[in-house]
């Protein structure tokens, strides 16, 4: 099974990579950006994983491993697999 | 209207982020992960864009800036507008 893990800050966590994504965009002439937020996708294979199991375990990892449940949110989906 | 911009490794470059997280997971129990890629997300608001000026737009940041051509690829979608 793959899945996708999308980690970023959360809405009300400063994000100064996605501002100087913006500036950058402005300053090459693309005005119609009125907001950039950058963020983490992992993806991830897993062996022998239902997607019973799958719905714990890849939580589990987020907020263990690949988040800072703190300042981070994180959304997932499954791309293919049972 | 509002995007989100996938950049990852392309297949053939090697992803020591991804490689790291993946012994980490190992280190924690995590034995059923057998890949993992790490690549950037961007969740871009855009002002007065139609979809069809997105779907030229879009990639054109994408190689522009958000991505190196070279060893990157790039993916997106429309989450929410017309």
């Amino acid at each position: 099974m793959k899945v996708r893990i999308l980690v970023s800050f959360k809405d009300s966590v400063l994000d100064p990579q996605g501002q100087t994504v913006k500036n950058a965009l402005h300053t090459l002439g693309y005005g119609a950006v009125s907001e950039v937020r950058q963020g983490k996708v992992f993806e991830i294979d897993l062996e022998g994983v239902s997607r019973k199991d799958a719905e714990s375990l890849v939580p589990e990892i987020s907020r263990r491993v690949l988040a800072n449940p703190i300042i981070e949110k994180f959304d997932w989906e499954i791309l293919k697999g049972r």
